[in-house]
């Protein structure tokens, strides 16, 4: 397979640190430098935690021009993981970008971009492979089991509930079914809650535990049968192999992806 | 083992019809009578699903002074089923009765009778002898894992919500466990009702789907760590270990035993 | 929708009078008469179990001819089922078939008729709409997450392990994965059978219980992550989604399609 | 609650530095000293990743003579920690050992050591309080259900299958139950190994795949229900629960206590 050469930003962070893992354990992928808000001129390996020796760029024009890489891997901010993304389009540089908050007219602009210079660009608010195939299946069961019900459960420090994960489960169900009432039309709750939150008529429960981390389970149920598609995230490595497959498709394709989902076959 | 001869009330129903099948299959049990509100005189193989050759009796002091029977296993309603516990420990036959609906007062005169007698009597509004450990199990674990929440799941033509065995499980939970709050202080639902009922702070969430029959998880959470004790029950057959169990135990007991989980050991 | 005539061929055995049930109760389906091997010129209503008012035919031909059918619905044997096939496609009668045992002879045949005939035919080994998803779904899956166990869990009265759907799964898995040792190199048992049966790499365990009916988790794990895809078969009645798709689509194809997960988007 | 004066051997260890924070935030536990074989002198405090002010030992009888501890909390190794077992009971104070090792013999000594100074030991081959609650349950519910296969799940770099705590689980299961053959008689292995291990009679399956950390499944089966106990451990913190009961029971007990279960009402 023919190298990929490619730059970080946001390498210090917890996300990045994996990804800078991930591209020195994959054959075929080569990193050639990384972009910071300091520590110009240093090598990688003078940083904590890294024995990498590869140049820390603050400025990332001079960071393309110098490496010429093929790959952006930005898990920076969402304020400057749009500088970035932007920048890498207009120096021919293919970028794979791991923070949400594009509204829609950035992403117009980002897709103006990549048709006028031919490359491709992925944007992906979930990079856990896992949990996008759960949310991928759960849309085409949908079409097949209409009765469906969504069990998140997590950690009990987490503030919001349903989850993100949760909610986006239960939207990507809605836009392929029809809007329907589950449960018997005259079901009651003799304790107010049991039947879960309600979204469009698909009911989502959010368990809260100590010990849990970040599990989902969406359960469809039809005549004598119920198919259920888990998804289970042990640690922040889970989100390392969505990277990859971004990296590698990233290079084939020649306009903007928004979610894995869209590059899963 | 000595042979227990038993009578049994309600053999129409269908929980007593499976009765009437665990009394054939096994070895040391013998069916002497059944006992019915009409078609007295006949055999019960003149009924319709039935082979089995044994007198109908409409008269239960009757049946009891002729076939003089070790055990009466009661299947009726409610108000049937009283009458028939109480005629059953005056005659000197150990009631196994599976209907619920006895106030204190018709347990402490039953408990007097059986002290009388010298005689055990089992009442278990619940004989699914994996539901009953469920129960225990989750009470027992409650003492070392506070955190807990119920997952209930029924078939979508459920009308409460919990269901009867979730909140039951919830109490015997909090009966044994001082009261505590859940999850995040300042958890926030986004939609009302993802974080479930509440009850003295478990959480029960109620799952209603097509295809589905009886099912619940009970789940701990702690340091690191959970468990999860899971009951599915599939059909009446998931009934009829508890009776075969509440038989051979009311032959050694000389005492009222309400509650299935109070001869597990 | 446009109403969509039927015919059964199998209409006394135990799928077939699911279909019965299923046509009558699809609003846009109407059975026009059922083909069995006797009660030639009686009414289906005048057998056990059935009240639809439809002839009863022998002889198939004479069926098609007098009622003339969309759709054969065939759930009889393989031989009877392969004979059925080729006359209602020679009768332009799309068939709809849930036997197995065609070869790839048959197959050719078949496929060459419908192109003829310009109508589609539709053969399903299986029809449980929830078990044809967690087959596609783990085949798409594996292209993802190589690495995948398969536990099945059936009544203890079941003679064969693995069950047909777990070989069929792991089969399904292995056309598109690179043949893989699973597990660590050095792994050794130190009770023979711990780690299961092989097929291509890919680990099946078969759990036998009393209790059970029929259920499949596959299980795919990657870094820091695990998803599971599972399906429950509780009853005879969980056939019967699938068959309604099926007959839907035949009426949309003009072309013999084999298995149900040719037909799932 | 009366505050427990502890000393920790082992604390630079991954379950000993747990330890040590266990202690920190438990109210009623106090910190006296570590023991170490080195750093004879300094404070805890001077080692990394420590920020706690008490003496470090070399000489344990030296550590109990001038600290005059309630208990000690063992997480050494095997050889040690049976010395420090029994000198500490020689010298008064309470043993909780988290090492495995001993013999009957060492054991029998323990326990006379134990009457004569009339205080409490307690020696734990596994610390995961849920596990243990997993295991106990198991063996309760094998009285009822006597039908049962364990899954045990884990990371693919595990060489042993089943794990230690699977065969444990059957060790106690067996020590209840009749031996049976499960599953069908003349049930047939298509492909080899897939109906798993077998230990009198109970199915063992292991799964190993990338992601698991270390689960179990232990599952009964029983006419129309299944029962499943289920125990999830994510990290090491899931045994300091046990590590603080098995310190709170050891100051109320007189005699050696071998496995938490046995401190589980």
């Amino acid at each position: 397979m023919k190298e990929i050469k490619i730059v970080i930003a946001g390498a210090r962070g917890r996300m990045g640190s994996e990804a800078v893992k991930l591209v020195e354990e994959t054959t075929h992928f080569s990193l050639v430098a990384v972009v910071d808000h300091k520590h110009e001129g240093k090598s990688l390996k003078d940083l904590d935690g890294f024995d990498v020796d590869v140049p820390i760029y603050t400025d990332i024009d001079k960071c393309f021009f110098e490496t010429s890489p093929d790959v952006l891997i930005d898990l920076t901010t969402p304020e400057i993981g749009k500088i970035h993304t932007k920048k890498a389009l207009l120096n021919g540089v293919r970028p794979v970008v791991g923070t949400t908050g594009f509204s829609e007219d950035d992403l117009a602009e980002l897709q103006e971009l990549t048709t006028e210079k031919g490359i491709g660009a992925i944007i992906a608010p979930n990079f856990a492979i896992g949990a996008i195939l759960m949310m991928k299946f759960s849309q085409m069961a949908a079409k097949y089991l209409q009765d469906v019900e969504i069990i998140e459960q997590h950690h009990d420090q987490k503030l919001d509930a349903p989850s993100g994960t949760g909610l986006k489960t239960a939207e990507m169900i809605a836009a392929v079914r029809e809007e329907k009432q589950q449960g018997h039309p005259d079901e009651k709750e003799i304790l107010t809650g049991a039947r879960g939150a309600n979204y469009k008529g698909i009911r989502l429960h959010s368990v809260r535990l100590p010990g849990l981390i970040a599990h989902q389970e969406v359960m469809f149920g039809g005549d004598g049968q119920t198919l259920k598609i888990r998804h289970d995230s042990y640690n922040r490595a889970s989100f390392m192999s969505g990277v990859k497959l971004a990296v590698e498709n990233v290079m084939k394709v020649d306009l903007l992806v928004y979610g894995l989902e869209n590059i899963i076959e």
